[in-house]
């Protein structure tokens, strides 16, 4: 928003490359700001903004830039300025980066590091993608138990200064195992010579290593953490991660269901208008010809009755109406079920409760569509003589039909989900369309079934 | 984790009664976990519990409850653990449980507070529900710029005990107004004669009490702030809101956005296993019935091509699967263009962008979709002799309708939030059910026109 409102006076320390008055103006700004009014300027402006910025501040406005946009500036920025950068980055927002990149861009990359950092940015890149590994920093403050609060406050003044946070303490034994985590509050409520021993109660909550990204959202949620501490698999501390990385973790992930959710494959990783048209042709074909493809089978299924719908064409005008129906509620179903799976209220051991409570609420909602059906029959047929001499039973069997189809799309599209969790598949992809594709066919089936019943002898 | 692993020892120790035992047990848990295990308490024990846990630990565990169980367990415990857990409670977490009881009831419980809490709670509860004064808490620290770093530290040890956070200390002038923010790493790493002064940047980023919360998300989001300060309309410091309960409000957007989506009315706030069947009967039934009516233009549609469809009933084997096509297509443009509008990346000046892009999309996936539909149909011909003497007259013309249906189905699909948002509603309303019904109706007008056209004088 800072951004926005100083824009012209930006734009004109830029016309007239005065870049000391530049520098001079950021220097207070927020880099999440810097960052935003960056991204309006051409890169050759970006570049030369990176080059005269405090090395420390380039590298904070630098990790507020999607990789994409750092991939590009480090390609056309200097080799000076991208080695200052490289080095002052958060060891997180590095691995993030670098593991957007093709392996040779990489290898150059990490050439450029000083020693110490490159050891880092291995070992991280090291930790299997999508792991805590990936997300976390080695920079945090590790203390004693033996210390008292003034050795603790003089060793944060000494070496606190590349921790990521200093929120919290940790404290390890002799070998670098955790066994506590200390808020800093604790040291400063207490008096100096206070033991640390004294207020350790060695309840922390930890993530490991190898743990997924996705657990790192859930402990965080769970225990309301801004900074977690990470061991390896033998209880050692490696690193912490901080919640502004969960909550870009927690947003790419709805993304990723609501997408799915859509009858989207999950990998549109870029922002919609930035994606190239082709790529987003590809990835909604895909997903729209495996639903046509299924779809396809309404053609068969409605090919057996074939003769039912010439002898009374009537029932087509129906049938749009019906198989939506069953495809909307089955949607609605689907999407509740995989919203509570995530979120945990439902797991698979809830199946026969779920299908308990769905069977019930689509007989429910299948009961209210038909009398609404039926009633739309009755009115057309009495006001304005459509639907023939047998509108009441045309009528009957379009409200049995949605009775049963809105019945069997409540209990397809809640059960699907567990389906394909049971097999080891995101539930997500039950989608509305795919849900609906299945409801489709199964729905038609059930019509021109109750069709043939009610109808025999009279239109059939 | 630990609830489950400890459940035989906890439900021996509630059996023997013995709640000394009980109280030592739980003396080192995260209090997020001794509420996972009260959860799986009858109540009558849930209250012995909280009467024998120490005071701010049995306000700890509380927060943690939802509102719901908060407001059951309030009802049934005695008056003086109420008093003693709501004295307790921070500022933020009671206004979240009083805010979801009926006003008699807030009545009541806000008497049970002490004079301090009383005036802070029902200050708190004077802000609009929604808006940023809602989630906020009165405990914060605010220094003066006059101070220097030792100052400071004795100032906290003194008066920051019952602080939210000590991770963020706020400066405010003579007349309260907020002029700074400063991490306390900055107070830690300096010696402690430096003045405050010295290293005072004035840059800092804070919330407007009337606020919505979804400003909050975004500039947590932005920032990467884990407590953002909060001024009144002339800026003087009144709170501070921390980033857990903006990851809740986050995960609460999201799963209404997702409900949304599957067409269900936004207000299924409980789990879903606890949502009394009747209310989830009633929310689903009404958007299910405003579908259906919608959805019986269909029916009207087709009484128009009643006389088409006699002579031709081949036509309608394809229906269900060229309205579906143009419905999935739509639902996925749809929820692109949601998605995308919810995280900014698309706003309402891209709307001719995004038709241009998705005419475009929408005629590359339909003449793929056509010519499948095409294959299918010759196929079919020619190995089992269906479709009779006109088949390719019958595949040219679902191929020609599948590109029309598709094309037409992803500009409307992205459109719809557009208009929806043009027009001051939440673009979500334009979920796969809405824009598949939406599409079903033009869609098979589509389709029978084109069938009019090119079927004119062979078929029809």
């Amino acid at each position: 928003m800072l951004g926005k409102l100083l824009q012209p006076e930006i734009e004109s320390l830029v016309a007239a490359r005065d870049f000391a008055g530049l520098r001079k103006t950021f220097s207070d700004w927020p880099p999440a700001d810097i960052a935003d009014t960056l991204n309006d300027l051409p890169s050759e402006d970006q570049i030369a903004i990176f080059r005269v910025l405090p090395k420390a501040q380039a590298a904070d406005v630098f990790e507020y830039l999607s990789p994409d946009e750092q991939e590009s500036l480090l390609r056309s920025m200097g080799r000076e300025t991208a080695t200052a950068i490289l080095n002052e980055m958060s060891p997180d927002d590095r691995t993030a980066l670098l593991e957007e990149l093709p392996p040779e861009a990489v290898k150059k990359l990490v050439l450029l590091l000083s020693p110490d950092e490159r050891n880092v940015a291995q070992k991280l890149l090291n930790y299997p993608e999508g792991s805590v590994g990936r997300l976390m920093t080695p920079d945090y403050v590790a203390i004693k138990p033996g210390w008292n609060v003034g050795e603790v406050l003089e060793y944060v003044r000494r070496h606190g200064r590349d921790s990521e946070s200093l929120n919290v303490l940790y404290v390890t034994d002799a070998h670098g195992k955790l066994i506590d985590d200390i808020r800093i509050r604790e040291f400063l409520l207490r008096p100096i010579e206070t033991p640390v021993q004294e207020f350790m109660d060695q309840n922390y909550t930890s993530l490991c290593v190898s743990d997924p990204e996705e657990k790192a959202v859930e402990v965080f949620r769970k225990y309301d953490r801004t900074i977690l501490p990470v061991t390896d698999a033998d209880g050692h501390l490696v690193g912490v991660v901080t919640v502004d990385d969960v909550l870009d973790i927690a947003e790419a992930e709805a993304t990723e269901d609501i997408q799915k959710l859509g009858g989207l494959e999950a990998a549109l990783d870029m922002p919609y208008l930035e994606s190239p048209i082709q790529q987003l042709i590809r990835k909604r074909g895909t997903v729209l010809v495996v639903l046509f493809l299924g779809e396809m089978l309404t053609a068969t299924a409605m090919g057996f009755f074939e003769e039912e719908i010439s002898k009374a064409v009537v029932l087509t005008l129906f049938l749009p109406l019906i198989i939506s129906s069953g495809g909307n509620s089955g949607s609605q179903a689907s999407t509740l079920i995989i919203r509570a799976m995530a979120l945990g209220e439902v797991t698979l051991g809830d199946w026969w409760r779920v299908a308990r409570r769905e069977v019930m609420s689509g007989l429910s909602l299948g009961v209210l569509l038909g009398a609404v059906g039926f009633l739309r029959i009755g009115v057309w047929a009495l006001g304005f003589g459509s639907y023939g001499p047998h509108w009441a039973l045309v009528g009957l069997t379009v409200g049995v039909a949605l009775i049963g189809v809105v019945a069997w799309g409540s209990l397809m599209g809640a059960m699907l989900p567990f389906i394909l969790r049971r097999v080891g598949m995101d539930p997500a992809t039950s989608s509305a369309p795919f849900v609906a594709t299945l409801v489709d066919v199964t729905g038609l089936i059930i019509y021109f079934l109750v069709a043939a019943t009610i109808l025999r002898g009279t239109l059939l």
